[in-house]
């Protein structure tokens, strides 16, 4: 025997290795669950999470008299343990699992037990003096304690996410900065437009990114919307009067987030909404990173077939046969990161809709898709930044001669002498590659002095008065 | 000649209908464009958005000194035609074109000023009096008038969808109300779980659905930031100075939504991320309205070898060769709608990530995407209302049967007897069919007068001190 | 009352426009499902596949001695007119509906019972002459007849796109042919890489196209395995013994197609896997098409400023303030049906998924969604060949000309001078802007003799040996 | 320097572990890939993938007398160790990464560059005797090697996948063949439709899965054609007359598979049509199983207020609140796969589409999101199978008192009564609680012989004459 335990449950007994804080029901789901084999241990803010969620159940029995000082002491004492990251491999479950998070919820509740009978000086498994169901989940059930759990994860998760989306937002705007003297011509539908300077463009990276900060904050700030003491369906079944309200209070004061009780439980059971509009916001960055990196991809282009206005820091030879290719590695990975995060956002959608009745039992892979996906686009941000961002630089003279001898600037000249003629000149121009500039004059359209301001591209980057 | 007149443009004479006020760039549409037969005509509100911009515009440039009194006022009174309903046959481009856009802002363009002509007496076509670009687009754009006019549209008809929203979450108001004292068994992971309410059951709905109301709006809120000035790319080349707040100011005035310019005009020209958001949350409202409509048809199925709590409104005969059978087809038809607006979300996914550069080509399909998805939408609300929910009925002796025989009733026993002695009775229950009632009692565990209280279902229906 | 006739059926009596051959099941439809407003009327191959089926079952019914010859006679005189395209105005029903399609079978039942009466000189309505039910519908059940015509509708329709997908190909193919001249730079990664001709880059795109014909041919041949004689749920009760396979046999003669009974009719009943995978090669050449269209778009991208390698004939003015701008509009809608086509894929997914037990009653949404992405392919192709592809032109001194400056033919050293002294080449190149030519040169690597072989770019387009 | 050396590249001068098989880029992958933390290393059909890629590779170069002889002998045998499972901790660079897999085919080269090295008595990096490039990419870019290593990898895991496939088919088929007497309603929409065996259902659900087995190979079945010997853009650029076609036939003799050369190799680069298909058929693959699992999960809810036809193995506790409860959990982690299924075959469309010109760079995600899903797939089929599928059974009296008491049955006088007199029995039954049988006899429709006959559930199971 010597290297297990026997614990028992519904279905009977089961071995569990002898120093296994956790018990029989995690053991099942090991047992059962080969799935993914990405596992809870991997998802620290999560298990965090589970242990605001047992600490706060905790002292809201306490005060309630449902829980005597002494036990509640030790709880406590191994929760604020698990927060400070011991523990953390005694969550093997996978990630992908069936039961509605009852193995994550029990896992939680038999590391919890377990670490509390050793304080209590008896032996693992001796759960009549420390029951992982009657002493840890008491007025709990995995519905109201495991998503609980997972909001307050993402809660964490989320604020990692957003700082580093507000530095690369800096190193956007940095950038920014750095390039605002250089003049180049604008693209619309891949057509020359019109000139604007490279940092307007770079800039404007910075911004439609820095927007998502609030928006990702705003949506994350659904999960403080809780049901504690929902319990089973929402009814709050075994769990005693007031106690919604005070495990809110309680979970808002460990955890330093503003959490509230949901004002019907019995809609908050099922309802994953705030997951689905959660990661559509990220969906929603990641369409975002995607076109930047895209458009990072075109402008570096070349070096000789290519756009080539800027210069992305070269990460590693770009090729096995072609020497000297330098390749855009950096925003290709990012890319790809953002579709992966538009499947996973699927993958959401996909469990949200699965719900039935009173539950929805997909939370599992919904919660995995949605904390992969912040773990991805986490990494993909700071690579993004670190190895390529910072280290942009732009070609000058390749921007401006460009500029030089485009037509698009005739744009310019439409106040001037109305749509129609310019039409006729930027025409004349494109067949005969003569410069607009020179058509306009030969045709004694305007003054040479008029022409040089209005086709200053410097004079075209912002609206001027006629 | 006849019936039709002739009209140049960049790429030489076409033929147009003699009697239509729309003109070259608009017959270029329609013969280039026959994609998907949806035409621009059957969207008044987006009609209607293109209008209000068209209006916006030309008060700026007349308050700018860019435009005469008297063109100014046929545009304003042309443009009231339009937004009063006029016209509408006058827009038939395809919703799903290439150009960005560009064809249905000619399209609003060409009409204007061709009913401009007419005020003036002036034949339709004699764009020297009054030009489409000169004039009606003047200090303009397709890449702010078309964006900002979809705006518009969507402003218009997410209020209406919220309307419905709001008629549907009272309907299933009123029913939560009316079945508040059928008991029944809840179910978690379509297993029965513990008592509630068909009235709680129904109220969640209701709440459920609620919440997106404020969602929706939120999220439409984002619309009010217009890009009105940033002309090609945001530079604002060819806008006068102060005309983007200006005309931001008079749009406001125009439709009674608090438009505001957007801070960074290069970014918001390209951007799509409030498409993105709105459309999510469309897609939110879809799946939370499938998870509905599924519960309906579980809780409806039967009747003999089914759930069978409730009865929906029969509609039609449910088989061709099933004499009798009733369908749920009314939730059905409501599932599918909803597969149809996630469908249509990834489209929007799609076309959102493929924005290059300074512009983002693809807004045709992605409006179209969003403008078809609440139509739909809309008419699923309806339809789900009027022919469904309010025709609801409950079987109460089917519903209070179920709890009486269930196995679940043995959770409220946890507080009394501890989870693992409760176990041991719910499998001895399933085992030999025996109640649970009389097996606590058999085995002396609880007088006859506590269990009577305990397991009345009417006390498990919310929280309860022990 | 006049214009109206009065019909019933399980749900009472209804009102029926006195010369409409639909009865009341369909009236109840067009009451119940206005969602879409995209009706089975605008569905021609779908109402041709309906009249394939009722022709079917009727010829199998007479053969089994179910149907007296006199009606035989009529109902196939009835499906040869519906065929030929009479009376599909009489075919109202929304294609998005409930009742997994009873109300489209229903339909059909109806007019070809009230043509038959007709015929039979009664009035219509009168269907204890010719009932939709117990004659038309006669062995068969909605779970039967109505997937059944959906696959002889798709068989139709995927031939008509098979078609224009050959015809593309062709004109890919010319253009090859056309450019196999013309000498350019080949890029990976937006990268310069190496030299290759315009002519293979388009027959390229031929090929891969071409690729997709037997991929969806052999897909769609997945149709031809259909369930008649399952009726309700596949075990084909109130179908005589025998029917399936004669009937499957009569519709194989009636349509040329080579219709199989499925092996398991329990199984295909339910069963959406068929248009599961042609969905899914839907989408595959959407995929296909999407990336040549932004091909096309990055390779004629300029006139100054970009690759400036084609041009695609100009089909519209490209802006409403840029003058002489010419945009890829046909490109970008064709992008934007392919985005939609992805979509409509996804809406399939759900639709399947959804299936339950005997049947999948998402068919409706489910099969209009493959119908509208035909329908739209079939556009975008036609669309792209004849307004873009058939008129391209190549900028041959362009595309020579990146090709002399190109660093990239670097490559074709490596098998003369290493993968590592080709590289330090290359970084020299870049930094001084010396050729890669006089480098090698310069350095004595070489003799300009065999420098001039190796680097000659048309000795760079297929393999050689050393 | 001891536990590193130093090597070189065009960036410059690298640390790698000294003991390290794999060299300066591998090194710098590690580096600059720190994303998904799934490695390379974990994917062993694919490392093997690379390893016949190269064997055949350098035989083709031995062949056309590009390689000697002693260095072929090593690079075979190296490639035959790591094929047996050495070195597989050498390939420690993540599956999500930029640079089109060039990282993963340098990491091969290395390796094998090096392993061959130590052969020679050689020096880790010594790469003048044996060049990662020079040697071991012979005649190959990344843009061939890369992707025919991942069609070689995915043909061995569909091979594993398949077999799974048919050991859950066989699964099925038992229990179709335990279950074939009992008799049970069958059900379309969820509403009671006519009898059927429960064997039936299962054989079924063997039927649908057993048709993915040729799905899926004949799917994988485009992985075999190869564009080994097209080199960087398919133009065969540096690799000799004759490669392509004798490395496709020494690839064949290597691996067994029917390898054979793309027709056309710059078709063929870029291509990634045989991954979108493929992926497609996993998907319909799952859109399958989640749809039994649904089933599953429907037929086994209850015990007391569910359908509790069948009941699922035990395989957890299901609730932390609930006692005694049991849930299907298995079927719910596979409903979970599915939706990651799903959501990684979008991940797939989206890398699929974003190919441009000459190549597609997103080949790391798009060929990771597949092996995940094969991955994952296995792991669910084997957990359903012996989890859940093998241990059903089924609740027979259950089954038939739903038949017994059922009106579904009234559908099997419609040849004896009409369908519109079996309306009327099935109303009057529903109303008044009345059974068909007894409602026919008093109505004097039939003889109760006749009655006895039709009503007879087991003569309801397949079709019979009148």
């Amino acid at each position: 025997m010597g290297d297990f335990r026997k614990e028992s449950d519904l279905l009977g007994v089961l071995e569990v290795p002898a120093d296994a804080y956790y018990g029989v029901q995690t053991q099942r789901a090991i047992d059962n669950f080969k799935i993914s084999g990405q596992l809870l241990s991997s998802y620290p803010e999560f298990i965090r999470g589970l242990a605001f969620v047992k600490m706060a159940a905790a002292k809201t029995n306490y005060e309630l008299g449902l829980l005597d000082e002494s036990l509640y002491f030790k709880i406590v004492e191994t929760c604020h343990e698990i927060i400070a990251g011991r523990f953390h491999e005694q969550f093997p479950v996978d990630m992908i699992q069936g039961g509605a998070g009852t193995s994550i919820n029990m896992n939680a509740n038999e590391v919890i037990a377990n670490r509390v009978l050793e304080k209590m000086g008896k032996d693992k498994g001796q759960y009549e003096f420390c029951s992982p169901n009657d002493h840890i989940n008491l007025s709990q059930s995995t519905n109201d304690a495991y998503p609980t759990a997972i909001k307050m994860g993402l809660l964490q998760m989320n604020a990692v996410l957003v700082e580093k989306l507000q530095k690369i937002v800096g190193a956007f705007r940095d950038k920014g900065n750095e390039f605002r003297g250089i003049i180049k011509m604008g693209r619309t539908q891949l057509q020359d437009a019109v000139p604007m300077t490279l940092g307007q463009e770079f800039e404007a990276f910075a911004a439609t990114l820095e927007e998502d900060i609030s928006k990702l904050n705003n949506n994350a700030g659904l999960f403080v919307e809780v049901n504690m003491g929902a319990t089973a369906i929402g009814t709050g079944l075994n769990a005693p009067v007031g106690y919604a309200a005070l495990c809110a209070k309680n979970l808002a004061e460990i955890t330093g987030y503003p959490v509230v009780s949901a004002p019907d439980l019995v809609e908050a059971t099922p309802d994953t909404g705030s997951y689905v509009i959660y990661s559509s916001a990220l969906k929603r960055l990641a369409v975002k990173l995607s076109k930047i990196c895209n458009d990072l991809r075109l402008l570096s282009s070349g070096p000789r077939a290519g756009l080539f206005e800027i210069n992305l820091p070269p990460m590693q030879p770009g090729s096995s046969i072609m020497p000297g290719k330098v390749n855009p590695v950096i925003p290709e990975v990012v890319n790809q990161v953002c579709f992966k995060v538009i499947g996973n956002d699927l993958t959401v959608t996909f469990a949200a809709e699965a719900g039935q009745l009173q539950l929805n039992v997909m939370e599992p892979v919904l919660s995995h898709a949605i904390m992969e996906n912040i773990h991805f686009l986490c990494n993909a941000l700071d690579t993004l930044r670190e190895k390529c961002i910072v280290g942009i630089t732009a070609n000058k003279e390749v921007c401006l001669n460009m500029v030089k001898h485009s037509i698009g600037i005739v744009t310019a000249l439409n106040p001037y002498i109305g749509y129609k003629q310019s039409t006729a000149i930027a025409k004349e121009s494109l067949e005969t590659g003569k410069s607009v500039y020179d058509l306009v004059l030969e045709k004694g359209m305007l003054s040479q002095e008029k022409l040089d301001e209005i086709l200053d591209p410097s004079h075209m980057l912002k609206p001027h008065n006629k």
